[in-house]
């Protein structure tokens, strides 16, 4: 895989702007004419995102929190081996909506899993793959939640406690602090526009 | 969990009769008034269910091997967590209809998955939990397939290729030949009567 696209993945907590900025990255590329796919996590295939909506479903059962973690793990080997890897390799860049870095945030911060676990996970799903820059857009929580809870229903995700989130965003600082080559923070408290173009400054990096 | 009860899974390839030897199973238990819970794997809880069928459903896309067995996984850790453990602790008796054997058999030796993968999943979802009593039943894949064909449509796993039943078998005989004093090898060719003695011996084994 010389010369293959590059890998993106945006993280963040509910109600960063996703999906605004997930928009203005396909628009970038676009406009530079670079190929790429865009797809989420977890999900990207028919079978993982039937795995996505058993996830996000809200059920009386307590869910194991290591079934949760195979569960998207699962979902995550079948996304590369039919979608990411081969859109990579045929030199497409590829736009994901949340990752394996979500996962340690999740799983490991939210849920409190042991990270070894995750870690041993990661490798034998996805090899030495890792994204090539992790867009982390970065805001506290309650302001998250709060702009987020405007959406409608709370899946079962969505529903989880503040110290959740909080758990979720030292997660995320603690993966960013670990890998700072590979991570962006970007402050999505910012106005939109300043967001954007930190994530175009970012993007430009990578060419 | 000192005098925790039995846990006891029946094993083999399609067509062999498990469902008639599981009545068997219960019926002997319940002749000795000893409480046990019945269920199956992939499944026994509403989400493991889920995960079941998605497992079985015949599909255009292409299961990678891999997503395939965290799939398994996962439904086996919420299993655990919600019926196996629970069960074992209060002194009940678990019959299951397959468990970590069939993983083994159908992903290891069906799929030709590495072992070592299974070996990490199980010793991460199951700590040192193992059935008491593993029984096998025996039978070559032709005869038990031409037995499962009568029943109707085949699912994912009933559609594969005769070799691939061959290497499942083969890969039972080996989990026997390595944990000897937890197999119970029984020949599911001889009349439904000694078979069924042979599993009576088997259970009075355990008492």
């Amino acid at each position: 895989m010389v010369s293959r696209g590059k890998f993106i993945t945006l993280e963040g907590v509910e109600g960063v702007g996703k999906s605004t900025n997930l928009q203005f990255i396909t628009q970038w590329l676009n406009d530079r004419k670079i190929p790429f796919v865009q797809t989420r996590e977890p999900g990207g295939t028919p079978l993982a995102e039937q795995l996505r909506a058993l996830l996000l479903t809200r059920r009386e059962e307590v869910v194991d929190p290591m079934a949760e973690l195979l569960m998207v793990f699962a979902a995550r080997a079948q996304h590369l081996a039919q979608v990411i890897v081969p859109a990579l390799q045929r030199g497409d860049w590829v736009v994901c909506d949340r990752f394996t870095d979500a996962t340690y945030a999740y799983q490991g911060g939210g849920r409190q899993l042991d990270r070894t676990r995750i870690e041993q996970l990661e490798q034998a799903v996805q090899g030495d793959l890792r994204p090539d820059k992790v867009l982390l857009l970065d805001l506290d929580p309650e302001t998250g939640l709060r702009r987020a809870g405007r959406k409608g229903v709370a899946d079962r995700f969505e529903s989880e406690h503040l110290a959740f989130f909080h758990r979720v965003r030292s997660a995320y600082h603690a993966r960013a602090q670990a890998f700072p080559g590979r991570y962006a923070i970007v402050d999505a408290s910012q106005p939109l526009e300043q967001v954007q173009r930190a994530l175009g400054q970012e993007l430009a990096h990578l060419l």
